[in-house]
C-alpha cells in the first residue's frame, strides 16, 4: 500500500461536537499543538456558522465542514457553491450517485468527500430497503462512483476501508470516523456501530481519522490526541515495512 | 377525508431557492400578499443563516427550515436543539427510523417533518440498494414510523400522499414538493421525478404544497401563486363535497 504524504498532525481530525462557539474555541486552543485539522458538524455550524469556520482557518488550521448535504442534486450543487472561497479543506455530501455528481460539479477546487453509508445507520437502512446487497458492497460501489464523479475522497467506517482501498485505488482519500483508541476508556461504541482502533483503520488504508468523544471525554484531551497520533505513526510504519 | 383547518394562504409554501438574502427578501415582499409560508433550504441558509429566518419570522410569516438533517442520531438530536426558540414552524430531517426518533426527542415543540424519500432520488436509491420494496412501501412505512416517533408530519411526493394518508391517518401533516401547476409553463419536471398538479396533490391528502420554480420563473410570480391557491381551493371543495 502506498502511504500518502500527509503530515502526522493533520491525520487526526478532531470533531468539534459541541453546542457553542466558546466551547469549540477552547478545544481548538487546547488541541492545536497536537492536531491541525478540525471538523465542524451540524451542531456547531448551526451555533457558529461561517464565522466559526473562519476563526479556525485564520489560525492556520484546516477545516472539514461535515454537513452531509442530502437533497435533490440541484440543491446540493448550489449549497456546495456557497462553501467556496472560505478556506474549507473538505466538505461532506451524502454518497448517492446523483448527489455526488452534482456536488462535484459545484465544487470548483473544494475537496468533496462522499459519505458512503453512515456508520450508525447502515444496517437499519439495508433492512428498511429490504436490500439484497451487503453494506460493504454498497460502500465500495459508492466509493468508486465518488472517485469517478470527481470527489477527492470518501468517508467510510474503518471496517470497509480495506475493501474501498482495494477497489477504488490508492489516490482516493479515505476518511474514517468511528475510531476508538485501543488504549482508550470507551468500552461502549455508543451509536458508532462499526468502530475500530486507529491502528486498524490506518492499516486498512485510512488516510484521515476523525475522533471526537474519546479525546474530548478524556481527563487529558491533548494527551489522548497525542496517544492516537503515536498509534497512527506506529501503523504507518507497519504499512511501510 | 378530513380537511385540516389551515388558512389557504399558508397551504402554499414558497421555496426561497436563491443564493442571496437580498433576492430572498425581494421574493418575500413580492409574494407575502399571496402566501404566508416560506421555505428556507440549504442554499439560502448557507447564505443568510438564522438572520434570514429571523427576518421572515419578524414579518409575521411562517418558516419551514428545510435542511434535511441526515447524520448519526445523536448529531441530529443536537442539531435539532439548535433550532429551538427561533420561531421556526417546520424543520426537516431525513426519514430513517433512528434519525426521526432522535429528532423528535430533541424537538421540544418544534414541528419536525420527516422527509420520507427524496422525490428525485427514490428510484436510484432503491436500485442502488438492490431493494425488494417499492418506493411507495418505503414511503408509507417511514411515514407511519415518523408519526409513531412523534413527528408532526412528513414530506413525500404527491404520488404517495394518498397511500400515506390511508395508512398514517388523518392527523399527520403531509407536505408535498414536486408540484407543477396544471396551467403552468413548466413542461419538464427537471429533477423532481415524481411531480404532480396542486389539484392532484390536495385531492390525495396533501396539507401543504411546496412550490418554487413554477412561481419564481413566472413572468408574474404573485399571479402564479394566486392561481395555485385557487387550484388548492378548488381541490379542497372537491374533497369536502
Amino acid at each position: 500500500m502506498q502511504v500518502k504524504n500527509i503530515p502526522l498532525e493533520e491525520r487526526l481530525i478532531f470533531a468539534l461536537d459541541v453546542a457553542e462557539m466558546d466551547q469549540a474555541k477552547e478545544l481548538v486552543r487546547m488541541l492545536e499543538p497536537e492536531t491541525r485539522f478540525f471538523k465542524v458538524g451540524l451542531q456547531l455550524f448551526l451555533a457558529g456558522g461561517f464565522p466559526m469556520v473562519q476563526w479556525i482557518v485564520d489560525r492556520g488550521l484546516k477545516v472539514m465542514l461535515d454537513l452531509k448535504f442530502y437533497d435533490i442534486p440541484q440543491t446540493v450543487e448550489l449549497a456546495v457553491r456557497q462553501l467556496q472561497g472560505r478556506g474549507i479543506s473538505f466538505a461532506t455530501v451524502h454518497g448517492n450517485r446523483s448527489i455526488i455528481k452534482a456536488a462535484a460539479s459545484g465544487a470548483d477546487g473544494l475537496g468533496i468527500l462522499a459519505v458512503t453509508v453512515l456508520t450508525s445507520l447502515g444496517q437499519e437502512e439495508m433492512e428498511e430497503f429490504g436490500a439484497r446487497r451487503s453494506i460493504e458492497e454498497l460502500v465500495i460501489s459508492r466509493a468508486v462512483a465518488a472517485r469517478d464523479a470527481g470527489c477527492i475522497g470518501i468517508v467510510c467506517s474503518p471496517k470497509e476501508a480495506a475493501g474501498v482501498r482495494r477497489k477504488a485505488g490508492s489516490e482516493l482519500i479515505i476518511v474514517t470516523p468511528g475510531i476508538r483508541p485501543e488504549t482508550g476508556s470507551s468500552p461502549d461504541n455508543d451509536d458508532q456501530a462499526r468502530s475500530a482502533s486507529p491502528f486498524f483503520a490506518v492499516l486498512n488504508g485510512s488516510d484521515y481519522l476523525v475522533v471526537g468523544r474519546p479525546v474530548r471525554d478524556s481527563d487529558n484531551p491533548a494527551g489522548a490526541a497525542r496517544a492516537i497520533k503515536k498509534e497512527i505513526a506506529r501503523a504507518l510504519e507497519a504499512v511501510n515495512r
